[in-house]
């Protein structure tokens, strides 16, 4: 396929197009991604998650500077659920962003939940595919809030940071929304301000509750507006790849989300021809019976299931 | 079943057992629902959503009044997706229903996300068929937050109305989670506070905008800490019923919305068996491919769903 060589030889319109194909579930985007995927598994993925205000997008920003002077080419992709948008850069806190938007090594692509049919995470984890075998080294997924859909885009990355920052309250709401359980590396944004060392025992207490096994994950202050702490932050991300990398962590969590994947796009498949099914005139009286309440959801599921798994 | 009919008798305490064993999924749950089902249809789902702080609490806890006054008996079901807990009535804005937890007319159900394997409109959709089976007349079902679970889980009632309140700055976030959409009645909060006009003006121009056929969206002004207007609005309530009873609108949403569920818990059943397909030695070969990036997750979907579906 012309698209994917002109990916993989780098040109950045391809990849802008082949992008919007994906999104957009295009019936060339499987192919695309298949033909794609012997290409990936290069490119490291940094999930990059907190509260709204906690000052992720500095921070990305911050990062980027940071990847770019030791000559990585650096893609992100900005993930809002609450949005119905997607495409180019288009968040307000974006902006700043496009400092780096002129420099050809770094690709930025904002992503909402409206744009992607079949769900956000899974858009997200092939629009970081197609970064990945276009070149990209580094790749930042952000997300604007902490919620379940964030939560799942997290799972597509190596390294997921966690940001908070002190007086805000947010613990909780994170503590909440599982978002604690998901961090590798917890960032302490903000740290200047009153209440920082507050934050930091809180979530250290926290870790020691956990006793993890395995990687201990570490907590970094830094000042995503000054830069203070970022060299730190981006060389315990590296710790914790050469982590993954050497203890054959990586294989095994790779392993279980290739599979939880196919599972996913399986169901996607199954779930069209059992639309379809319903509307053939042999399940029509038992749908009116349905339509009735003398037969329960439940009994037509389980019809239909046994059929398609062929136990009838 | 006996705990069905217990459930029939109106045995309160076999209501709430049935609940928890249908959140947790207890292989029981599927037969309970189904012999419950028949006994449904006769109690009226009303949704409540908007954002945290527009008063939805207090303003549920004035239509449990209303409705009791009618004589009529309430169930009430709140759903909170970022909390972790289920169960009894456990949230701060809660604490304002307990005046009517002593009244054995009414029935209150809080619902976390992680009580509730196999999703939370699914779980608040069964709890309120118990409900109904039960013999409540009303049902209200209120969500905490404005999120795409919360549009689910308002995708069971019959009526649904969105609360605003002036000069919150909610209306762009809930207009940007297509909770507009969803409304069948707006209810404007704090009507006494300047603003409660402008919003008023805000949401009626958006519904000029939509122009939709049929139905015309009402907007109720109510303070809920006086109970002022919420007579209006509870007859509003019954206006909406009538236009979905007599003009055959509700026969057709329900006949969507039955079918929709049978896709959905079809995909469940079938989703567990291609999990453990995946553990056959058959597969091991492919995977283990994928896992070396030699075969994509597309093409492993690919072959399971023909399989599945009989087209190999």
């Amino acid at each position: 396929m012309q698209l994917v060589e002109e990916i993989l030889k780098g040109n950045i319109r391809a990849l802008s197009k082949a992008i919007s194909l994906v999104e957009n579930r295009h019936h060339q985007s499987e192919d695309i991604l298949s033909e794609i995927f012997p290409h990936t598994g290069k490119g490291y993925l940094i999930g990059v998650t907190g509260a709204p205000g906690s000052g992720k997008s500095s921070l990305v920003d911050r990062m980027i500077a940071y990847y770019r002077q030791e000559g990585k080419s650096v893609g992100v992709i900005a993930v809002d659920p609450s949005s119905p948008f997607s495409g180019g850069a288009l968040l307000g806190d974006r902006i700043r962003m496009q400092e780096h938007s002129i420099d050809p090594g770094v690709f930025i692509r904002s992503m909402g939940s409206r744009g992607s049919l079949g769900g956000l995470s899974q858009a997200a984890r092939d629009t970081a595919r197609l970064m990945d075998a276009f070149g990209k080294d580094i790749i930042i997924l952000e997300t604007v809030g902490v919620g379940q859909s964030e939560v799942e885009v997290m799972n597509v990355a190596h390294t997921v940071l966690v940001v908070l920052t002190p007086n805000s309250g947010d613990t909780i709401q994170i503590l909440k929304a599982g978002i604690m359980e998901i961090a590798d590396l917890f960032v302490i944004n903000k740290s200047d301000l009153d209440g920082a060392h507050k934050v930091k025992n809180e979530v250290e207490a926290y870790l020691k509750l956990k006793a993890a096994q395995g990687w201990q994950v570490p907590v970094f202050p830094v000042m995503s507006l000054t830069g203070e702490g970022v060299s730190a932050l981006c060389e315990g991300i590296y710790l914790h790849r050469d982590y993954l990398y050497t203890k054959g962590v990586w294989e095994k969590k790779l392993g279980g989300r290739l599979r939880n994947e196919v599972v996913q796009i399986t169901m996607e498949k199954v779930m069209s021809y059992v639309t379809s099914c319903l509307n053939d005139d042999d399940w029509k009286d038992l749908l009116s019976k349905m339509d009735r309440h003398q037969v329960s959801p439940y009994q037509v599921a389980d019809k239909v299931a046994k059929i398609l798994l062929g136990i009838s």
